[in-house]
């Protein structure tokens, strides 16, 4: 698998208790959309890694997760020296739009989805704010939608390395076959 | 806004404290991306009617929602005599396959998100079950990937009636327009 441009996702602002879910699910989106990584930031939590690490040891390996990551601002700094960065909301501009260019100046994609509040300097340091519709809705849908219109990808089946099983599609109920 | 067919959402097996953020993403997700409406069961969650509410209040109504819905089974049988059902599930039939079906009947389809575990039962009463993709990720994820392929709808930007304030796009920084 090798999807151009390659994404890594940032989540901003995740709190423990409150985010916990949401940011599980931000995280397996980007995976199962085909993003290659997951940078956390906010609270320090093993919950979200330990689920996700839970769902590759049966669906594969190939995402890399980085947790507890402290300082968003100097990643930012460094991947906007050589790569592009691309905060999601609700205030930017749609997403077809931008997705061309995307896809011409074909370099790794910062793709930053917030929390609940996004602080002013994102909108400022993201070489690109993207709408997802310019209705407040939810960062998951917004991650989802944007991978999927980016890679055009939603007959696509990822199967990641070292997967022990795999979903055939089926009309009712629910088949799997063993990889192993 | 007429956008055909007509979707209603369900959300399955809502559990107040674990779930109360995820909901709230799926029905502001189905707000978003143009469905009608939304039934809401499980535990009776006021908190997650509130905070559609308060997005009404400010962005405009025109989104159906009941709440605290007692039997779900009732709900399927009425839907299934009349119209259709489909079920998001990582395990059916990938939804660009089954789109084109969907928009031939256009007929009110009732689409089917569950929380943690779904009975077996919604696999064989709906009348499709739709993966988007076959990894596991997330219910906010799949609706909205589902809605905006449904209805090709990404540059699409919704005002809903009575809205007070709508979103001018903006390539930094935050602009909103009063309707008042």
């Amino acid at each position: 698998m090798n999807l151009r441009p390659p994404v890594y996702v940032l989540r901003l602002g995740h709190r423990k208790e409150r985010d916990k879910r949401v940011t599980t699910h931000v995280a397996l989106v980007a995976r199962a959309f085909g993003a290659k990584g997951f940078f956390l930031t906010g609270d320090c939590d093993e919950v979200v890694i330990e689920s996700i690490r839970r769902i590759e040891s049966r669906w594969g390996r190939g995402f890399d997760v980085v947790s507890c990551l402290s300082n968003w601002g100097q990643l930012l700094e460094y991947w906007k020296k050589k790569w592009v960065t691309a905060h999601l909301t609700m205030y930017g501009i749609p997403a077809l739009e931008v997705i061309d260019k995307l896809r011409r100046i074909d370099k790794p994609v910062l793709v930053i989805v917030g929390a609940e509040k996004v602080p002013r300097e994102i909108y400022e340091l993201s070489d690109f704010n993207i709408s997802i519709t310019n209705q407040p809705h939810s960062e998951v849908g917004a991650l989802a939608v944007f991978l999927d219109r980016l890679y055009n990808g939603l007959k696509q089946n990822i199967v990641y390395r070292d997967a022990k099983q795999a979903v055939v599609p089926s009309p009712k109920g629910k088949k799997i076959v063993s990889l192993e």
